[in-house]
């Protein structure tokens, strides 16, 4: 039956298309056209089905801007605040961000850049009337020039960057569009009034919803961002050291294995995300002031860690092959110092995960250094070894070329262990600076168990619905 | 009398000011404000004077807004297209940005945008009004829900984030706004008509602004941000060998060694640069079409490559410290190494600025590549350089330790040299993307010395500048 139908379709082709030659070109255009678009869909559909929260983000927005409408569509509302309902309207579009601290940002800087700029050039306006007719518009017209300039250029220092670019846009817009306005309508405190309270009320109406309803948080999206790094470090130095000296399969653990490469390209995200998250309110377990750019100096240091990895995985992979013989002495020790500084970053990030001072972390540094060390010891040892060896069987002296590699590799494990160190200064000034409470050990656990400071199941549902999201982009 | 003075005024301070407590620490805030915004403005300044590009945008951005405002002042210009001229003064605002290419991008998407829009909710309120009152206002709502979800989706997308992300926000603010307002406004065709005619008009002036005044082209800047971390790669691999090995003084050169890192961080700029460069006509010796993602490749082995010379820097700062003999022996190689991969990057960087395919390069590369080899060759002879030295005097065996340092340099500098390689791959790849000519000889050059293909003074003006100031930022 397949087989029939498949002939049948050749057969056609074969036939009336090739006669009509444009229809047949047509027809794989729009076929070729068609399968685009499914693959284009399919995409689409895979990047909302892996992180549910962007349907839902597109919901919300659909949900406030349906409710801004209503002062248009409900006759009491639009006659309150008559054509400037627009501004509501606008308001929402523009301000409506994918995070709540994004909204919130974007929300505060319209707003105060609105009223600042309207009380400006209210003021430039009524000097300009006093000054007479032939005067006005030159006043006007410099005003304007002279402002949107210095506006524009306060845009490129670094800090009114981070914080207040949306405002300064914002303010270059209301002045020029209530000066220049102004040039011909004369009611113009109304239309100032009606345009701040159409804007408050747009602001308001984003700012309720993108909190209330399952809220997306800047901070929350950095947190887990940054301890999943952490936690793809561990993995991808684990991987490496044990790669290189089990021989294991290399296919299997690859994706493990590239997880430094998140921590790498994350610098850009993370920033963003720290700018955004000193907007929100306390949310979770993080309070208002929460030192977001802490995490930032974390992520730089892991960055370097990573830079690190990057250069070791491209030395193991290099010609340069060692001999088994001392492969099989280095192993056990190169594959501890492995494990166990996976095992540091993997404490940093349950410390910073759970918010509490870790008890087990100095005990686990430690033992990491002093796996670091043997393995140095172990590499000064080794003309002894190879002098036992000498003296007890044939072997001369094992040429150089074989112990590059596995020197290399121990050099840059040192190195890692060092740069791991650093995380840990930062991570501990982390949990200074946000005034996290020591860990309680088991008994002590036993005792206080349900009492102080615990995760609401909620917020532990919310946390790990982001990460199981990050997890799967 | 300098003396004088500060005497009077510590008793003026110790003296009326201290009776008043409040006036006094009014004044501390007060001064303290005025120094912290006297650093602000020297800071600002800074800014400005380091890259005067950007001092002549504020004032673009000055001309454009006063221009577009005249359609306001004056009245026959006003009476054309009415109160909608507030579209074009927003527009301006909104459209003009820094690089000519972000300022295109703006405006085609916004254009765009608008009109897909304006026709859309035309038709959406052409069926509503043919439903009947009851259910105009449920087609109405029903079609801005569904649209905004669906576009705000559609900016999830990466392919649509990076080319269309701002006309998807037009095209939902110019959907709802037309939609919306549709249902009081029967005039809607001259709306839309006259809103798209004023944003024609003001992107158009944009365009023209930012694109004729002293335009700052977006792909130019990528192009001197690519070469520029090319040389400063070569400074910093140069650099590293040199103070190594020859014990250089680390303070000197220290900025020079540094130069890396800019290679490591421009991710986010060379992504947003490339994004915007494509938007951009032909412009000095670029083609419309010019390659520009291939940059982004280039940038990416950069990365790569300064990851290992991050590590390798690390490791020179390591407590092992390598014994004088084994550095003198490795010294002039390892330093030819780092000379020769040097070379080659310049090379490419030159090849990259004069657009000209080098002849120099393969000649480059397989000085690299011996100067590789040959080190790989001393470090696998060391054993018999040992035992030369064992013949002629005391010294027995170096012990392994010393080795470390010396063994883990040569391996990385080996790993970058391969590196190295993978940029001339992907700068081969974009000579030929971009149909680079090959590079005259000399004796070629004063044949045809003034026929082909020569860079105007204007241009090489031009390219100069960026440069400047890309190396004092």
């Amino acid at each position: 039956m397949t087989n029939e139908k498949v002939e049948w379709r050749i057969q056609v082709e074969d036939g009336p298309w090739k006669r009509a030659g444009i229809s047949c070109s047509m027809w794989s255009f729009i076929s070729s056209l068609y399968s685009k678009l499914c693959k284009f869909v399919k995409k689409a559909w895979e990047i909302g089905v892996n992180d549910p929260r962007k349907f839902i983000h597109c919901l919300k927005v659909g949900i406030a801007l349906t409710a801004v409408s209503l002062f248009y569509y409900l006759k009491p509302l639009y006659d309150g605040v008559g054509r400037n309902a627009m501004w509501a309207v606008m308001t929402v579009i523009v301000v409506f961000e994918y995070t709540a601290g994004a909204t919130i940002y974007k929300s505060v800087n319209r707003i105060f850049g609105t009223t600042l700029a309207g009380l400006l050039a209210f003021g430039v306006h009524w000097v300009a009337s006093k000054a007479g007719d032939q005067w006005e518009p030159v006043i006007v017209g410099a005003s304007l020039f002279l402002l949107a300039s210095a506006t524009t250029f306060s845009r490129f220092i670094p800090t009114i960057k981070a914080r207040f670019d949306y405002g300064a846009l914002i303010f270059i817009l209301t002045f020029s569009l209530v000066s220049v306005s102004g040039y011909r309508v004369d009611e113009l405190f109304n239309l100032a009034q009606q345009r701040i309270s159409t804007i408050i009320i747009g602001t308001s109406l984003c700012i309720i919803v993108s909190t209330a309803v399952l809220p997306v948080w800047a901070g929350l999206e950095l947190h887990v961002l940054v301890t999943g790094n952490l936690d793809k470090l561990a993995n991808s130095l684990q991987g490496c050291a044990a790669q290189y000296f089990e021989a294991q399969a290399a296919s299997e653990s690859n994706k493990n294995l590239m997880g430094y490469k998140c921590a790498l390209n994350s610098k850009a995200t993370e920033e963003s995300l720290a700018n955004l998250a000193r907007w929100e309110p306390a949310h979770g377990r993080f309070n208002f002031r929460h030192p977001w750019k802490q995490y930032l100096k974390i992520g730089a240091t892991m960055r370097s860690c990573a830079s690190c990895i990057d250069a070791l995985i491209g030395c193991i992979n290099s010609e340069n092959k060692t001999s088994d013989d001392i492969m099989k002495i280095m192993s056990r020790t190169s594959i501890k110092v492995g494990d166990n500084s996976a095992n540091v970053l993997r404490e940093l990030a349950s410390t910073i995960k759970k918010m509490k001072k870790s008890n087990k972390l100095d005990i686990l540094v430690i033992e990491m250094n002093n796996a670091a060390l043997e393995l140095q010891n172990l590499l000064k040892s080794y003309p002894n070894t190879q002098k036992n060896a000498k003296d007890g069987d044939a072997k001369l002296e094992i040429p150089i070329i074989e112990l590059i590699q596995v020197v290399t590799v121990v050099s840059l494990l040192s190195e890692i262990v060092a740069r791991v160190e650093d995380i840990v200064k930062c991570v501990e000034e982390l949990s200074d600076l946000a005034k996290f409470k020591p860990e309680m050990s088991k008994c002590d656990k036993t005792k206080q168990h349900s009492t102080d400071n615990k995760i609401s199941p909620d917020q532990q549902n919310d946390e790990e619905t982001v990460i199981k999201t990050l997890q799967m982009v």
